[in-house]
């Protein structure tokens, strides 16, 4: 009964198996390795991206930060949800490699709204040497609430961005659960609706720890190797990042296994709206925040489950409701969750 | 026959076996996986300090500059060899991490000496506002030449850092080649001879990307911490980095690994001293730097051997002599090394 | 009819007067001249503080940057009201010279709430890696509006401070002007309402452009001087700014140009509300936000008068009110705010 | 007997006259007085640069690192003499201001040579993502060791940085004494000889404070801006800067000056040597590197002269000779060298 994290559970054997299967003789280290040439061509075909530029670090914060860095001035600011992961989960890390930008933050509990994004916007004035001046604008699909952003919701903010000639990224640590969450391709989710840079997320999907930062603009790619490097991020044993993300690509196992991630969180959510709880925010991928009774909570908690509480402690009055949040990944089985709702 | 580097090579099937065991149920993530209690616990022993503190990350350059700048402030500067990691092969990540620190560069092709370094530092005046402040010392154990500090050797410089209160930092890519050259125990080559913090390297030495920082003052544990998420090196699924250092641990593998890489060095420098090779340095670990007519190296070439020439391209006269440097791995085999010296 | 700034005055004669008998013979450099001594006892006498680290540098915003950066890891938050200077007006300096920390900005139009203080501070967990640190907390007083924290305020906002463990940092650009409001003490309005450091400003109250930092712990001393110079600040003829300094706090001019100031700011605002304009927030010291209808703002335009219109342009129906920011400095003289007042 | 430094002097009189006359009315803040369009256009015509962005700061440092950062990526690194005053005597600023980049010191007790410079280059391979990456040459004019490169030399090492398409900055803390000597034109000693940007010194040469930067392509006007408020090096009462720098190149001030100081120096230099004294460097500019008994330093101190020896204690044998360094300013009067002459 883990539902913590999905950055918890095993690797998917399709991944695996390429991993493994990289573990014979010698390789070209840092990225020259042949899988990578794979890996790319791959990347540029999900994306329909031909000229695209594609590299692969181990983290997630690793490539927000490193992607962000491209496209932030130091004296620039980033604009993002206060709920980001880039502002409230990666301590400080975009600042560090954006050599002390700063991040504006609108003001919302999960997506931005086009109109809030262009008060924030508009309030950095160009040409204004006292402020920080405007920089480049981050989108999480999956939002850090479960909630996906719709290709319209996408466009409309990358619309904003455009207008003030701003750069837009995407922290795509979830991409494809979103993408399995919308039907759509991976081109609709990033270039088509004017997204510049993506953060490609493989970890929390399946994979060991690996993922994709894809430039639509290949004049980015030295500075970005060279960014990389300096920031330690360059593997040299690189064939098994690379092997990571050819096992995940390959039949396109990374919507497959998003897809049963998210069908595992509609099973878990189906049975608890059945049991009476309600939701923050309607689940849309493989994330649920919902609320029940704290009775059941001590349940839960005593017979082993594994998730976080978001509004309040443990212990308190029994009939008072408390909020949890809870992940699915592709691992957790259908018997876990019958026994999970079994506590209500 | 390839020589090109030992961060080329398959992973260890002792290392391999953990990380395929590690992949089943979920584990807690960033670090606090199960497999990290039996990792820290077992670095603890091998270097016979009970209240180290030890983290892992995935690259050498990491483990480096994230190592060193828990021990230099940005108005310091750190005192290495010239021809050090750090400084020729790290793209400023120790300048990056330390905030914009310097690096004061020992004038050597490989050890630092006593003399030198004492020098070095007198020059950086402690109070004098204008000039860098000394920072730490940092030492690279097998150096990047192929050569082994003896444990006098590495005493005698942290002598040199101990007279001016400064900490001392062993970069340790490939601690275990000179453990298994030496012959000695990791606590003698590290805190008994001075040594504040090493960077234990795991990748080169059959480990599929993983260091360990090894602090022998645990008050640095916190900072490092921080400085590891902000720079983007705490893994999600982090037991499949202790996984490799579990498997690298157990039965004193890294020991064994290090010595058949060592003894595959030593048997094809053997080989090339009897084919008329002369030597820049003699070889005490894995690395060789000889020196052979260029007909030779074109043979070799011809027959797809991978390795660096150092000081000379391939095209040139027949006869005139041009150095190479060759590394071996524990996977090379025996059989390589013969056909590459056959060409002799 | 100057009301754009403070910053735009003369200098005062008592400055003057010190900065040309500063001008002869030799001085040691750097902070070594003898007036610094002076300079040095006075601080320490002004603000009862026998032991306080005093350092002077040339802008408000290197004394913040500075004085914070002694205070915030890079992994930290810095907690300010949105609308300080040190968040709107500085251009990253604060992130720069902190190593890339954040801003925490409390959502207010004015002065934080101790109640908004703490929620800020308790929404950065101390101990969880993902999330940055608290940092430090910084106070503005006079607030970019105009306003003066009592000294209740003051220790209100650095008891929660403080029983987070945090340093509070007081951006006192209007130090001199605050203290003539309030008619307190420097020792008052600084440790004893539980301030750490102070930018203790000169520049926009007299001075050419000089602001000391003082440190109430002598223990970050050098640490300061540091900085100082890393970040270039640090003065070869320091005796200017010395001089500055002194001709500053001589016979308490520093108190009889703030209080000049205040003065003007009280006439102006009397005027103005006889005159029918009405306050954003009410003046305290030598700052103004006033409303009053467009058409008279095109007179006083049209009549030369300089001021920052606040919320809306100049052009505009002339019936509607628009918001006016005036800030008074010792040097307007009454006739000039009567020849302002004149157009309404 | 003041030759420890020309930081150490007072203001000349043109220059006080100038600041002393800026001290009326009020003026707009932040660099755009009045007075700041004289100098713009002033120094435009001293360097026949009609297009040349022009910008004034406090520090020497400030200049250099702010001219430097504007043409360094922080995976760069920056050639200069290992006795450069960026290297020795800046705290690490060119780091600081140019995010982690690295210095590449060419061995030298004096100017680099092209030979030198070029193999420095060389050595930083274009496209070695492990390397720092070369970046820009720092030239000093006048050197730290008071010698002053002919125009040629500047050429000579312009081209081995336009050869690899680097950018030239030149440090001229002291350029007019530079000027003075080569009594060459100062666009003949900047763009006329390969240099994209100069750090135009004034402090040392009779000034307050001020340096102007000096870039003769004006595609950096903006970044510098933001690099120069970030470092808080914007200054609100500017014209106190700009009246300094203003007076400094009325009727060529500045030249007069110089060749006064440098007058000076050769005065001292020729009695020196009448003396006996042997010199490091043939003094060519306002800087005396000479060596004579140490029986004559002590009667020197034991008289009150103020200057550094540069290679040994005052203590020791009476009849060792040790080597000083001396500094004329332009307000050292002959008698004063004579005074000094008199106790050899």
């Amino acid at each position: 009964m883990f539902f913590a994290s999905d950055n918890a559970g095993p690797v998917h054997p399709k991944v695996m198996e390429r991993v493994i299967a990289a573990n014979s003789d010698h390789q070209m280290p840092y990225g020259k390795d042949t899988i990578m040439d794979e890996v790319r061509t791959r990347i540029r075909e999900v994306f329909e991206a031909p000229e695209a530029a594609v590299y692969l670090v181990a983290t997630g914060t690793a490539a927000n930060a490193l992607a962000l860095a491209c496209y932030t001035q130091p004296w620039q600011t980033i604009f993002c949800s206060k709920v980001a992961h880039i502002e409230e989960d990666e301590c400080n890390a975009p600042e560090f490699y954006a050599g002390g930008a700063k991040l504006s933050l609108i003001d919302t509990d999960d997506k931005m709204t086009p109109a809030a994004l262009e008060a924030a916007i508009a309030k950095q004035a160009v040409g204004n040497v006292h402020g920080a001046q405007p920089g480049p604008v981050s989108i999480t699909q999956v939002t850090e609430r479960g909630s996906v952003h719709s290709l319209a919701e996408i466009k409309a903010l990358s619309a904003v961005a455009k207008a003030h000639d701003l750069p837009v990224h995407l922290d795509g640590a979830r991409f494809a659960n979103a993408m399995a969450a919308l039907g759509c391709t991976a081109a609709q989710m990033s270039w088509k609706s004017g997204v510049d840079v993506v953060s490609f997320g493989g970890t929390k999907n399946g994979c060991m720890g690996v993922e994709a930062v894809v430039f639509f603009d290949p004049a980015k790619a030295w500075e970005f190797e060279l960014r990389r490097k300096r920031g330690a991020h360059l593997f040299s044993k690189h064939r098994f990042l690379s092997a990571q993300m050819a096992g995940y690509l390959q039949d396109d196992a990374f919507i497959e296994i998003a897809q049963t991630a998210n069908a595992n969180a509609a099973y878990l959510a189906e049975g608890l709206r059945a049991a009476g709880a309600t939701f923050l925010h309607e689940p849309q991928a493989n994330m649920i925040f919902a609320r029940w009774p704290r009775a059941i909570h001590q349940k839960l908690h005593d017979a082993g489950a594994r998730y976080y509480l978001w509004d309040g402690p443990l212990e308190g009055p029994a009939n008072e409701d408390v909020a949890a949040r809870l992940v699915c990944d592709w691992s957790i089985g259908r018997d876990q969750i019958d026994a999970f709702l079994s506590h209500f």
